[in-house]
C-alpha cells in the first residue's frame, strides 16, 4: 500500500485529500505558495512545504520544486487533485520517471484525452456517439467552411488543448467561423500552447450529463451513474445533481456503458469522467470530453453510491482491484452540490476575496461540508473564487433541493461576498424545482433579479 | 398537516428540529430562557420567545409559560425533544387539553413506560423478557430480603420513577440490600416525588443495545434495528453505534420484535426507544426500559437506515401513516456517534463552560454534526453539558472508526476543555476496536491515563 502522500494542490481539493488518506492511514505532505501559509491543508497535512511564490506556476505548477519535496519526505505517490497538475502529461510522466506513484491515469491516457480532436477520434473508433464535425484539426479555412456547410450552423469551435468551457467560441454563419476560428487559434496558442482547433455542429438545447467511471489496472472498468451539471454560467458549473432529473434507467444504462468503453479505449485506470452533451429533445447523447482526473463535483455520486471516490484512486493507485462489480453498484436517494464561491452574485459575480469575520457551516442529517476555510481566514484573491462545497443528500430530489434550501439558509459566512443568496434563489427557482432545464438555464433567468 | 411548531427545548435538539420542521416547510417558535438569549436555536428558529429565568424548573419546564407562548402565537404541535418535557405525562395531558399536539405518545404510553415497575408488569404480560425481581414495588424489607434470596445478589435497586442511569443503586449482601433501598427511597421522593423502589436481579456483564421503533396511529408498528450504547460513565452515554458489533441478524430479528410488542402493549405512537441489557455471554436479552421520545443518538440509526426520524415523529403526529413497512427498512454501513461535551477528561470530566474561542466542525464525506454552539457562543453552565454530537458513517465498523479518528482529529474547538481528547484514545483503544467489550469498559480501564 502506499505509505505517504503529497498532495499537489491546495484548497478543499487538498483537504479531501488528507482526510481521505488520514482515514487510510496515509502520512500526507501538504505543499503550498507563500499566499497559502495560513491554508487550511497546510494546518491539516502531516508535513507542509513552502514550493514557492503565490503566482501559481512559480508554486503549484512547479515540477521541479514539487517534485524535490516529494523526494526529500519519501512520499511514495502524489495527488494532483483537479486543475493544476491534475491532467498534465508532462508531470504524470515525470513521476513515472522519478518512480513516484501519479495517482491518476498514465502519462498515455491524459494525452490522449487531453488532446480533444484526438479523443474525438479514439471515441469515434470506440463506438463511443460523438457530435458531426472535423476529423482532427482544421487545416485551412476552406476546410472548415466545408464542414460547417455539411454540418450545418451554428458550429462550435473548439481548441484541442482546451477543456473545462476555455477555448470554445460558437459560430452561426461564416463571418463568424473565420472570425471565430482565427481568434480561438490565437487564444489557444497563448493558453495552451497549442493552437489547434476543430469543429463540431452546435447543439443548442442540451443538458451536461457525465457518466463517472472506476478503473483499475486488471481491466476492470465500471461507471458509478450521472452528474447532471446543466447549471452554468460562462460555462463554469455552479450546481451539480445526482442523478439527473432527464435520464431514466435506459438511458443511464446506455450512457454508462458509452463511457466504460470509453475509458477502455485508453486503457484508462483511477477515477475519470466522461462528459457528454445530452440532447434531451431528441435522446441522443454525444462525447463531450473526458476529465482524467477527480472532479469538483464528485461528492454527489458519492454520495448516492456510498462509494469514496478519492479512497478508490488511492487504491487503484497502489494496485488494488477494484473491490465492487458493476452490479454492485446501486444508487440511493439524490444528491444535490452548491458551488459556494467568493464572489458577489448581485454584482455579476465579481470576485470577493478577504477575510472571514465569522464562518459557521450548516450541519444535521443528510449535509456535507467541503470546504477548506475558517473563521478568521482570509481568501487571497490569486487563486479559484470556490471556497467551499455544500453538499446535501435526501430520498427524493423535492426533499433534497427542501434540505439544501434549509442548509443554504443557516451558512453562516460574514466579511466577504458569497453565492450563497444566488444558490437561495435558485432553489427556490419553479424552472430549477421542475428538473426541466437545459444549459442555457442562467442565461433564461436572470436568477438575481428574480422575485 | 401541521403548520407551526413550537419547539420546547434547547441545544442541539432544538436546532434538530427546527431542520427538520423547515425542510418540511413548517413555522418554528423556539423558546428561551434569560441565559439562552444568544443560543442558536434561538437564531435559527423563525420566531423566538423568553419563557422564564435560567432554572430550568423556571422556563424550560415552566408548563404556563411555554403553552401560552404557543396559543399566543398560534402554533398547532409542540415537539418537546428530549428531557425537559418530554416524558412529562402531565404536560402531554395539558397539550392534549389545550388542542395543541404533543409530537410524541399518549400521556397514558408515557405514564406507563415512565413508572419502571408498572412498564415491568406491562412487559411481562405481553411478553416481552424482563430480569428476575420483584413484581410491583417493595412494601417491606421483609419482602425485599425474600426476593432477593430468591433471585440470588447482586441484586440492584432501581426508583420506580427512575430513568436514564438515575435512582439506581447496586447491593451485593443484605446489608447493602437495606441500607441501598432506604437511601433510594429517600433520593427518589425528593429527585421524582414518588419513593417507590423495585428489585432486580443484577446483571453485571451486560452491554446496553437498544430499540428504535416507529410507531403510526393506525397500529402499524416497525424497528429500525439496534444502538449499541454500552459506552457509558457512570451510566451516561458516552458513544452509540450502529448496529451493534454484539448482534447477529437473528438476535437483531428476536430483539427487534420484543421491541414492537413492547410498543403495542402500551399502544405507543411516534418515535420511541426500547432499551435492552443484552447478556452477551447467555445471548438472552431484557426489557430495561422505554424512553418514549426521541433520543440523542436517533442519528446512528438514521444514518444506516436513511430514515429522518424526527421527521417521522411529526408526520405521525399529523396523522400521516408510516410511509414504509418493517420489510423496508434496510440496513446500510456502519455509525458511530461520539457525544462531545464541555468537560475536561482528564479532570474527571469536570465541566467546562465558557467561551468558545475558536470553532471548527470537520466535513467530508460521512461525517454528521449536530450542534447549537458557534464561535464567540459562551456556553452557560446551567445546563447539559453536552455541546455537539460528532457522527460518522462509513461501510465497515473499521472505517468508521478510522473516519471517526479522522475526524475528532480536526474538530477544532478553543476555550474550553472537550471529550475530544477522551474520544481520541478510546478510538484508538484495541478494545474498543475489538468490538468485546460491555457497560463497565470505562470502569475497567483509564482511558485518559492509557498510552
Amino acid at each position: 500500500m502506499i505509505k505517504k502522500v503529497l498532495v499537489a494542490n491546495r484548497g478543499e481539493i487538498a483537504v479531501r485529500i488528507i482526510r481521505a488518506c488520514r482515514e487510510l492511514g496515509i502520512e500526507t505532505v501538504a505543499v503550498f505558495s507563500q499566499a497559502d501559509r495560513d491554508a487550511l491543508h497546510v494546518q491539516l497535512a502531516d508535513e507542509a512545504y513552502c514550493i514557492g511564490p503565490t503566482a501559481s506556476k512559480d508554486s503549484y505548477l512547479n515540477f521541479t520544486n514539487i517534485m524535490s519535496v516529494a523526494t526529500l519526505t519519501g512520499c511514495d505517490a502524489i495527488h494532483p487533485g483537479y486543475g493544476f497538475l491534475a491532467e498534465n502529461e508532462a508531470f504524470a510522466e515525470l513521476c513515472r520517471e522519478c518512480n513516484v506513484t501519479f495517482i491518476g491515469p498514465s502519462p498515455e491516457a491524459i494525452a490522449k484525452m487531453g488532446i480533444k480532436d484526438i479523443a474525438r477520434e479514439t471515441m469515434r473508433e470506440a463506438g463511443v456517439p460523438i457530435v458531426p464535425g472535423s476529423r482532427g484539426v482544421i487545416e485551412s479555412l476552406d476546410e472548415a467552411r466545408a464542414i460547417a456547410e455539411e454540418i450545418g450552423y451554428p458550429v462550435i469551435i473548439k481548441a484541442t488543448a482546451g477543456g473545462g468551457g476555455k477555448g470554445i467560441r460558437v459560430a452561426r454563419d461564416e463571418g463568424e467561423l473565420v472570425k471565430g476560428i482565427n481568434i480561438t487559434q490565437q487564444e489557444a496558442a497563448t493558453a495552451f500552447g497549442n493552437p489547434g482547433v476543430y469543429i463540431e455542429k452546435y447543439i443548442e438545447d442540451f443538458r451536461h450529463v457525465e457518466i463517472q467511471v472506476l478503473a483499475d489496472s486488471y481491466g476492470n472498468t465500471i461507471h458509478l451513474g450521472e452528474r447532471d451539471c446543466s447549471i452554468q454560467r460562462r460555462l463554469q458549473k455552479l450546481v451539480e445533481e445526482a442523478p439527473s432529473p432527464a435520464l431514466d434507467d435506459e438511458m443511464r444504462r446506455k450512457m454508462g456503458e458509452a463511457a466504460v468503453k470509453a475509458a477502455k479505449a485508453v486503457n484508462y485506470t483511477g477515477a475519470g469522467t466522461v462528459e457528454f452533451i445530452y440532447d434531451h429533445r431528441n435522446k441522443q447523447f454525444y462525447f463531450m470530453e473526458m476529465n482524467t482526473r477527480i472532479q469538483v463535483e464528485h461528492p454527489v455520486t458519492e454520495l448516492i453510491t456510498g462509494v469514496d471516490l478519492v479512497k478508490e484512486q488511492i487504491r487503484i493507485a497502489a494496485g488494488e482491484k477494484l473491490s465492487i462489480t458493476q452490479e454492485d453498484v446501486t444508487f440511493n436517494g439524490w444528491a444535490i452540490e452548491c458551488r459556494i464561491n467568493a464572489e458577489n452574485p448581485a454584482k455579476n459575480f465579481m470576485p470577493s476575496p478577504g477575510k472571514i469575520a465569522m464562518y459557521l457551516p450548516p450541519g444535521g442529517p443528510g449535509v456535507r461540508v467541503d470546504s477548506a476555510v475558517y473563521p478568521g481566514y482570509t481568501i487571497p484573491p490569486y487563486y479559484d473564487s470556490m471556497i467551499a462545497k455544500l453538499i446535501v443528500h435526501a430520498p427524493t430530489r423535492a426533499e433534497a433541493i427542501a434540505r439544501m434550501r434549509r442548509a443554504l439558509s443557516e451558512f453562516i459566512i460574514e466579511g466577504i461576498h458569497t453565492t450563497i443568496p444566488f444558490h437561495i434563489k435558485l432553489m427556490e427557482h419553479e424552472n430549477f424545482q421542475s428538473g426541466e432545464f437545459n444549459t442555457k438555464f442562467l442565461e433564461l433567468y436572470d436568477i438575481m433579479k428574480a422575485e
